[in-house]
């Protein structure tokens, strides 16, 4: 926890101070084992950046002075569509793009994802949030990204794709492309990533026709969690 | 699993036919669906890779038709050298490691390491193989990496590193660092990753007294099993 998160009902006195009882009051008394007067950095979600200075911290709580004055990282100009893993693979991929700083991102079906993914509790939106304010407080971010599911391929690629990557440079990830990943990009980018089984021929020619370009990050092939991270470090 | 990584215990007759009965053939008969006649991508741990051509596919086990002619991908020019980090991510960071083509991994002891760390049942060999083999699976590679572990920074950095970094570009990644990580760089690099709370000045201090150069990769602060993707894909 690189940044501890706000949010407004945090707040006793307002703007300036907050009281803590839960999971980070736990993490800032036994992981950074501060005591009264240490600094932390904070930001309020949605919101600024900066610092909380602990006023008391008890067996049961704790009190910041908090101040706000710094904007948060800027966040990548990626938009991630990605096919829905398997649920323990998913949380670790919220958490990393969380940090890393995409800001939408769409899960969807293709041919190869497992029907029971679609089923897991993973999927929540609680339990999808905790994930990305995980990311937010190791990244030290506050802006939470817009996740979105999509449980139907063609129409979610029919329908609304082509809005979505008007305007931005459309990459598929595919270990059988011709072209290699290109690098520091300096744009909009839509980035797909396809499942475990990879997306078969009849979606690669579906997004190639939308405009999109199949690009390969070498002979060896990732798995979602790990391609996330390599593909963003590439791209931006 | 994208490749079925065979050892020579598994050959009934040399270097043509194998049996499988262990989590291989379950993964083959319950994850690819596959049935006799299929063609299956195989390693010899080590060696080369090829197809297997099962022959029979029972309840109990299969057996294939092995033909390996292709080198594995070419390793990454990389020594991996990174702070302890906590045994689940240790594992993650392992299999991501291992998937991207690093041959050479150390773990080593620094100030901010939990010193409990050390002690997991991740450490242990076998349990270290494991999660190499279910990276060199999922990256198509047969080499293992060797995986070095360090308990003393002091001694690590002053008898063994010198000799560890000649000839290599060696780079910490540091989130203070004044300089941005480079990019597709064609040589050898060695590369540090602190822990979660990072490289102390004094350890900073030492190994850019060494020759380290301190990088870093934008204003967020990831967490090694993201930063190690990351990295390597900026870096080759």
């Amino acid at each position: 926890m690189n940044l501890i998160l706000l949010s407004p009902t945090d707040f006793i006195k307002p703007k300036t101070r907050v009281r803590l009882d839960d999971r980070r009051y736990l993490h800032i008394r036994d992981i950074h084992r501060a005591k009264a007067g240490d600094e932390l950095s904070v930001g309020l979600i949605g919101g600024r950046i900066g610092t909380g200075t602990i006023t008391t911290l008890t067996g049961e709580g704790l009190e910041m002075d908090i101040s706000l004055d710094l904007q948060p990282p800027a966040p990548l100009p990626v938009t991630l569509i990605l096919a829905l893993p398997r649920p323990n693979i998913l949380k670790r991929t919220l958490q990393s793009a969380s940090a890393m700083g995409a800001k939408k991102i769409f899960f969807i079906h293709s041919n190869q994802v497992e029907k029971s993914f679609w089923l897991s509790p993973a999927l929540q939106p609680e339990k999808i949030r905790e994930q990305l304010i995980l990311g937010l407080e190791q990244g030290k971010d506050t802006v939470l990204p817009d996740v979105q599911l999509r449980k139907k391929f063609k129409p979610f690629v029919e329908d609304e794709l082509p809005d979505l990557i008007r305007g931005t440079r459309a990459l598929v990830a595919h270990p059988e492309a011709a072209q290699e990943c290109p690098r520091a990009l300096n744009e909009p980018i839509t980035l797909m990533i396809g499942p475990e089984g990879g997306f078969i021929p009849y979606e690669i020619k579906k997004l190639t026709e939308l405009g999109f370009t199949p690009v390969h990050l070498g002979n060896r092939i990732l798995r979602v969690d790990t391609a996330v991270p390599a593909l963003l470090a590439r791209l931006f």
